[in-house]
């Protein structure tokens, strides 16, 4: 598969947003972002680039300024800064495994590289135009785990798939934040294209499976969190200890073949029906610049056990939930809008629970969320809820949709609340189907 | 959790077996081996070892012959063989990486080494006894995949969980090899210690969930595929690239807290339950070796579809299943002799069905079998089907036990045929379970 080709600068990837990136680039001065540009001096998100013609070994970690990319390696080798060790790398996990401390030293620095007139001299030559380059996969994928977060979401499953039983909800679902494992090797850089992939199906009316490409590829929109310091095998991660260890997070797209999962799924969980692609953003925004989208989460119904329980933090100002806006577009066409803030278990929470029988985090751990879904019909993070299992088929420009066809894109994008009313903007996930091979 | 300690070399790990080991230890000769030894010239297994006292960069590969370890890299070295760049390293990834003819090349070299005279003298040096070295996780885990692939074991586990069901086996069971992702971040070698996992748990009876260290915690014993080549992602591998793709085997203990998988695993299958620690044994054989174990798989009940259709495949003289015969000891006691002859989906087709989606292999892929299971009551591989759900105890010299109580040691030891009559022994796996924290 293809990696992403260079960004068109003039689209823009935050819907509904000004589109400061066009302006930025015909000033011809990457310093020169128009007033809320939500790639601003507030945000700085992280990803990996080579500029065209490099060899694979140029990849060098790039911080993100309005449409421009930093080479952040070189600008702090031309300032004598101690942290060219951890931004001179092909990817990010130099800089993930060096932990807070470090993490909020790092982007203090950076922050004044692009906002010191002094400084901005020496690196605007490092500055170079998104259009000028590739980007990469950020990190080394180690565990990659994907919760079902979003009530709503979880809900809708079971309205659709437990028709006859008493409550949509498992009797679990509230009480811990249901995850399984899936394939880090297949987890691919926006702009990467997805093949469509086959499998076996069985409808309930046929009395064998069959084989051949999915009839029901479908769209899963999450937000993916980025471990980056280690934890100790056989030690439990605590609530609190949650941004000791949790550098970032990333827009997400879990691509599923609802046909393939279905067949499959009994008893041992989703497997071949999710285990083809996983789509993340190429670019990681640090927890740092999501401090003003901190937010409660939903009121919870049930008493959780102690190493859940985040009473008592949502209470503070550090409450566990973020304000994220997502936008799902299908070829173009918003299709959806799912709140981030009205998903149920915390990032903070998946954490703690991951590790509460002892399993050891790595540098490179990726979890997500699981689909987003808001409470309403506008707000749903996948197309089978919003076609209702393929009953209410989308009306497109293009055409009527129930699944994903040969040739369609996604794009996922995301922006929340910045500091002094600023938004942040998180780097769009795309991907476009291929006909199965 | 501290890494294997030097194995006793006197206590031998193939139950059954002459006791050879010792043997040689006291004759004090690496290639004075008792006739038959199962870890002869014509085994091979590799690890990754240090010496007592040394950093953990000097980590490098080993290869076993009887009770001693031949430092690999060094070797070739010495010899002047091109493979220094595959053997002077810290895991096996860069020999597994090198493919099915590279495989056949070094073995064939390694194989020499230790047989013909003027070879021997040089590589006498290099042999360090077993009783000196320490072993290390032999290769870098990447994604790490479970099977459930024994007839036997998922219908004993159909008949204790689903009592109701009108069949033990789920309808999909026979048409494809079901299975899930684990976490790769926490295998460990064998050796390692197991902390007792904690997490929430609650009986039918219970109103609430309860948080505690498991109860009911158990084994599963396994044999795990390693991945040397890697795939391109959304290329399916047929059946008939197996072993383009596997590089060899081990033996695998996927530990299993009974009580939290059962409260988690409807509807996305295993996760805490499973992910607090896999153990795999120090020594990989490669599949070269085991030749003279290929058996045909057990005989096929339904029409598989054409990408995991065998039928063809094990009329010829390349069968599909491998005669592993399995021993289970807890605290020294033989609990179970499972028969690996009797697994129902071979290694090949649970190959061509995890990647039939397009998912891509990488090197140091570890895939399990899942608990082997014959088909009498002293050939089951987990204590869960030994104590029928805890209603029969296991009386030992040291107690009854339904499941596994802090301070046991379970070890896994089994033995191919090998050629003209010989014996092929597999490293084992052995763990003791230390209490929760």
């Amino acid at each position: 598969m293809s990696e992403q080709t260079p960004l068109d600068p003039a689209a823009g990837d935050t819907p509904g947003l000004p589109e400061s990136d066009s302006i930025g680039l015909s000033e011809g001065d990457p310093f020169g972002l128009p007033e809320g540009d939500p790639f601003g001096p507030h945000n700085l998100p992280y990803g990996v680039f080579s500029l065209a013609g490099e060899r694979t070994d140029q990849r060098r970690v790039g911080v993100r300024l309005g449409s421009y990319v930093l080479d952040a390696g070189a600008a702090a080798a031309a300032l004598g800064s101690p942290y060219v060790s951890l931004l001179a790398r092909p990817t990010l996990n130099a800089l993930l495994s060096a932990g807070r401390t470090a993490w909020s030293d790092v982007r203090r620095a950076l922050t004044a590289w692009v906002t010191v007139p002094s400084y901005r001299d020496s690196v605007r030559p490092l500055l170079h135009p998104l259009s000028d380059v590739t980007l990469h996969l950020p990190f080394e994928v180690a565990d990659y785990v994907d919760f079902y977060a979003s009530e709503n979401h979880a809900t809708n499953l079971g309205k659709m798939f437990r028709p006859d039983s008493p409550t949509p909800l498992t009797p679990n679902w509230k009480h811990l934040p249901i995850g399984y494992h899936g394939r880090s090797g297949t987890v691919v850089v926006s702009g990467t294209d997805v093949v469509r992939p086959s499998g076996q199906r069985k409808a309930p009316s046929d009395t064998a499976p069959v084989f051949g490409p999915s009839v029901r590829l479908d769209i899963e929109a999450e937000v993916g969190f980025v471990v980056g310091a280690p934890s100790t095998h056989g030690t439990p991660v605590p609530l609190a200890d949650f941004r000791e260890h949790v550098f970032g997070l990333t827009l997400l797209n879990d691509w599923s073949a609802r046909d393939i999962q279905a067949w499959e799924y009994v008893p041992l969980g989703p497997f071949l029906g999710k285990s083809f692609a996983t789509s993340v953003s190429a670019w990681i925004t640090p927890l740092d610049a999501l401090d003003a989208a901190r937010v409660a989460p939903p009121e919870r119904t049930h008493q959780l056990l102690p190493y859940l329980d985040d009473s008592a933090e949502s209470a503070t100002d550090e409450p566990g939930g973020y304000d994220l806006r997502m936008t799902v577009t299908l070829n173009g066409h918003v299709i959806s809008e799912p709140p981030f803030s009205t998903v149920y278990w915390t990032a903070a929470q998946q954490l703690a629970h991951m590790t509460v029988n002892g399993a050891s985090l790595r540098t490179g751990d990726l979890y997500g969320s699981g689909t987003v879904s808001g409470p309403s019909a506008g707000q749903y993070g996948s197309l089978i809820e919003i076609t209702w299992n393929g009953r209410d088929p989308l009306e497109l420009p293009d055409g009527k949709r129930t699944f994903l066809e040969d040739g369609d894109e996604v794009t996922l994008s995301a922006w929340a609340p910045g500091p002094d009313g600023t938004k942040v903007g998180l780097g769009e996930v795309t991907g476009r189907i291929v006909a199965a091979r």
